[in-house]
């Protein structure tokens, strides 16, 4: 992309009303505007990074065997009466009445819409276990929308729900959900770490969060230092890997454990802040039952399937992820997820052999480098690649130009390199 | 994908509400559910022709230079205030008051939003052209939601925005556009044809349809043949393209010029039926104007954006391609949309060699082919592969396996062929 061209709005300024580094960050970098009090529109930048997550989301878990659907956003007050929460879901459900005065509502999330569709398509056993899943955008009225795209009221979420025979199959599908979650963060190139929870409203016995580590994080973290850089992600099979992930201690302060911290070499320990990003609950039959949805045993007999559920916020990581790798100038994006592999940084626009060896080096990148080729000074651009956070920057001056050498920056560690441009695109895997 | 543990629940019998093939066929092959008066849940093989679709789409936007967004879909009604349109749009639009009785609406379009994220962004010539599309779900309370996908009330849809410096700049984006509609067409495996419309709502002064030609279509269509298998689209650059596409005769019967249609050589001249799948249009500073978007000219001096915005209706268009592609017994997909390339039918569920040959063909494809492993007759299998549409059906019985020979169908043609694996793989395209 040319950013004389494109919809990539920057701001010198910090807007006021950004409270935290995440979100004042997406809007300098001109990833996201503010449409609406919690509502955002995702340009060309913030949308790319929202499109990488969610493809390594919907590859891990399809790795897992689950299988993507789509849900509408708008669904029936009827089907919430059916379990009971259209009344108990508050104010944070957002009621909507149709031309025909029917009732609908922006989904804040679908066990009931998966378990209705399941109630209607599902008759056997041998059908199951089945984990459908879809990656689409939900609304929660929040009271005080704040903190950007971390506590927005539109946003988009990746929600899982499994249907098994009995609570051991539940327990396998809640199993390889974890795993799926853990290679997923492993793969986007963060830390994060899996906390027994509380169920709150969705309901159940057993349920986790994921917390991503950052300094501003909502929540106190105490946790052994065998979960940073997926030193507890050795396990073999998945069996031995859940055992890792519940035997390691880690914990919120809501449900730490001084007994068994204590137990914890002091080397080991580690203490800071987490924000969540996702969360998987397994609740039994909560929803199958109260929804009668009944399947035909091996033996002839109903039985209600064993559910769980299991949400990523697909928007809210951004947030998350940018909290936990920033610095002074800006966001430091992890490789995969970057919006573009590279900037490449034209330091004497108009000149001809500087602009001809931009243009060589940005054909070569396809769609995935954003070439600076505006007229504008050098401490500008410099400025505007460190904000934006691109794992690389290649920069390219006419002096350079002339011997065919260029600059590499390396965003994280700031290592510069001079290197001819076959090796500098190399290194960059261009 | 197995068939034995996939979200695919086919129907025996036609649903009574189905009045079209495509509503029905969708149902029965269970690539759909409703959840509400035209609000439908995609199920995982309607999910996969609408994400392949999606993905052509965008691909084809982005090689015409525009660039991805995602705008939310909810929206203030102020921002329709602004233009006059927040009155003006009646009862097709869903609107919505929060806890804080702040007015909102579902988006049935984005005219409004993206004029004002432009006006936020864009201050210089300098930055324009710019095209920026999304692909997001939108709603439209029609009054009536029939014909399953094709007059839904939630719908996907692209929705692209252009912004030109002047009159001449608004009808190259036009054209272009035009051209990755032309593209987007062919790569599905469809015909569909642009016609002069009327702006109707959106406004303007220069607007045309493109219609899938299919015989339950809502509009008459008069057309010259060179329209069929892409002959207009031989043009090399893209103003030769657009004088083809709209001097060579097509029209709806609303824009019907008989003078014009009899000087067609009677050889030439097609009528039918089709379904409209897109609408593009160029509407001059309307909305830049009422919205106040201004920005600086080369001269100094402020002017208004001109402007244009480009529908096509991804949901729809599953419907469309249906209408236009099936039989008596089901659907026909195009290659490049199947939700996968081929079924494998084994014959024998649980005859060892069947089954290993089965797996082992299935284990070449990836995630792109459903292996039919149910505990089935052979004719249930052929009927639900009829249904579904695959290309291609390879087909594996236990007098085939012995002597690694299996026999392919061509669902569009009927073709038969028996075939060593290998032959029938690289047949396929595994």
């Amino acid at each position: 992309m040319r950013l004389s061209k494109s919809l990539i709005p920057t701001l010198k300024e910090t807007p006021a009303e950004a409270q935290i580094a995440s979100h004042r960050l997406m809007l300098r970098a001109g990833m996201i505007r503010q449409m609406a009090s919690g509502i955002y529109a995702w340009l060309p930048t913030g949308t790319r990074v929202l499109s990488k997550i969610a493809q390594i989301v919907r590859e891990e878990q399809d790795a897992a065997g689950a299988q993507e659907v789509l849900m509408p956003t708008v669904q029936s007050a009827d089907l919430w009466r059916e379990s009971g929460r259209y009344d108990a879901y508050g104010k944070e459900m957002l009621r909507i009445m149709d031309r025909h005065e029917r009732e609908l509502l922006f989904g804040p999330t679908n066990e009931e819409m998966i378990t209705a569709i399941m109630r209607d398509s599902i008759k056997s056993y041998r059908e199951l276990p089945q984990i459908p899943y879809q990656i689409q955008w939900k609304f929660r009225d929040e009271v005080r929308p704040r903190f950007g795209v971390l506590r927005g009221r539109e946003f988009l979420m990746k929600d899982a729900y499994s249907f098994d025979l009995d609570r051991d199959g539940a327990v396998v599908s809640y199993k390889k959900m974890m795993l799926a979650y853990m290679r997923t963060f492993q793969r986007i190139g963060i830390t994060a770490i899996p906390m027994r929870a509380d169920t709150g409203q969705i309901g159940g016995d057993l349920s986790h969060e994921f917390h991503v580590l950052a300094p501003t994080g909502e929540s106190g973290v105490f946790y052994d230092a065998a979960f940073e850089a997926g030193d507890a992600m050795t396990a073999t099979d998945i069996d031995a890997f859940y055992e890792q992930m519940t035997t390691i201690y880690a914990a919120t302060d809501e449900k730490h454990d001084t007994a068994a911290w204590d137990k914890i070499p002091a080397e080991r320990k580690r203490e800071g802040r987490g924000i969540e990003v996702g969360q998987i609950f397994y609740f039994g039959i909560k929803y199958s039952q109260a929804m009668n949805f009944a399947v035909t045993g091996a033996d002839g007999q109903k039985f209600f399937p064993e559910m769980g559920s299991y949400g990523i916020g697909v928007s809210r990581l951004v947030g998350a992820i940018i909290e936990a790798r920033h610095d002074e100038a800006g966001i430091i994006w992890p490789d995969a997820i970057a919006p573009f592999k590279a900037a490449i940084l034209n330091l004497r626009q108009g000149d001809a052999t500087t602009d001809a060896l931009c243009e060589k080096i940005y054909a070569s990148f396809g769609n995935d480098a954003l070439y600076d080729d505006r007229e504008e000074r050098a401490g500008a651009k410099f400025a505007e690649a460190d904000l934006m956070g691109h794992p690389w920057q290649i920069i390219i001056g006419p002096r350079g130009a002339a011997n065919g050498m260029v600059e590499l920056k390396r965003r994280a560690t700031g290592e510069r390199f001079e290197l001819p441009v076959k090796d500098a695109l190399a290194k960059v895997g261009a």
